[in-house]
């Protein structure tokens, strides 16, 4: 299986499939048709088919997937028994949560510092966590493998603040500023966290509450 | 035009359309075609044209589609000119910065009121809210009209707070537990938001970094 003719829109679908099949794991049921499936994920049928192709993940007909084992394989292919390290910069509110949150250890994000500017902050504790100043991030960096930078830092110095951390050497940033961000560094990889859009949707349903 | 008739696929891309559209048109673009909005989209330009077809965005041959007006039928589907008021409940560090966060009234989504069942955060300030007690819920959604029940609560008790806000006549809820949330009244939108799928796409592209 090469996971590189995996397209970016079903990788995109995959943490949907991993959510499901986990539910329907924990409620015991042991096989699912495409067509189950499809009404969960709310895409055809035939999305499903070709998506699960994708990988391998064949269903039988008339038997439909295994659920044990497609869960297994969308985390296989996912890489959740990877570990990543990750500094959390920006001790204001979304920081404080994204830092004390205990779901992205058991997705194998370990978070491992808090860098903050601002003196009323640096020091002061989250969970275990004492809030580090900015002037240290360099230091840091060089002496710990930093895998993933979550920034939740104000709009205005988003941009500046991820360049020192793309010049740093740290390939992942995980971007909460509602700004989309781009970097020029082309092996970083860049994942922009858009609150408003899942809220326009919200919005567009409210007004048209038959589409579910 | 029929709202009715565009998918649910094609109206969770909108948000993303109408992001892409904004930064063009701020960068005083004036014009793009199928195959280079399919690039910033990261889907393919058969996909785009399909997508805009649904609500009448046609583009012409050889021009390709006006920004300008794009962007305005896109703000128009999504109803970005409608206001709606919402509630937060729980002020945790989550619940205080989407609280704290300007972006959601520009989206039209005004927050009226945050609530807690902490005695020692009942009556704390966050921003220009003093955070109530959730015993006021009631009496509160029974004096104002609150369309969205913004629920950042912890997971274990997401689903009665959920329940007691569809009983009480909220018809929309925005769920930031990790439990993805479905509620019994068919006439409640509920939009889920999953932090950790974004995150589970970075890490594959970690792994995978050709893959942008």
């Amino acid at each position: 299986m090469e996971s590189k003719n995996i397209s970016k829109a079903v990788i995109r679908r995959l943490p949907r499939y991993y959510r499901y099949l986990s539910d329907l794991k924990d409620s015991g049921v042991e096989r699912i048709s495409s067509q189950d499936l499809s009404a969960l994920m709310r895409i055809t049928a035939s999305q499903v088919r070709q998506d699960l192709n994708c990988f391998g993940g064949f269903g039988q007909q008339g038997y439909g997937y295994n659920v044990e084992s497609l869960y297994k394989e969308i985390a296989n292919i996912l890489g959740l028994d990877q570990q990543y390290t990750a500094i959390v910069i920006g001790a204001g509110n979304m920081g404080k949560s994204i830092a004390q949150y205990k779901n992205f250890s058991r997705r194998g994000f370990n978070i491992i510092a808090v860098f903050d500017n601002d003196p009323s902050v640096i020091g002061t504790k989250i969970s275990d966590f004492e809030v580090k100043s900015i002037t240290e991030l360099e230091d840091f960096v060089g002496n710990n493998k930093v895998d993933v930078a979550m920034l939740t830092v104000p709009r205005e110095v988003t941009r500046d603040v991820a360049e020192k951390v793309v010049a740093l050497g740290i390939k992942g940033i995980w971007n909460f500023s509602p700004m989309g961000l781009l970097v020029s560094d082309e092996s970083v990889v860049v994942e922009n966290v858009h609150l408003s859009d899942s809220l326009m949707v919200l919005g567009y349903r409210l007004r048209n509450s038959r589409l579910t």
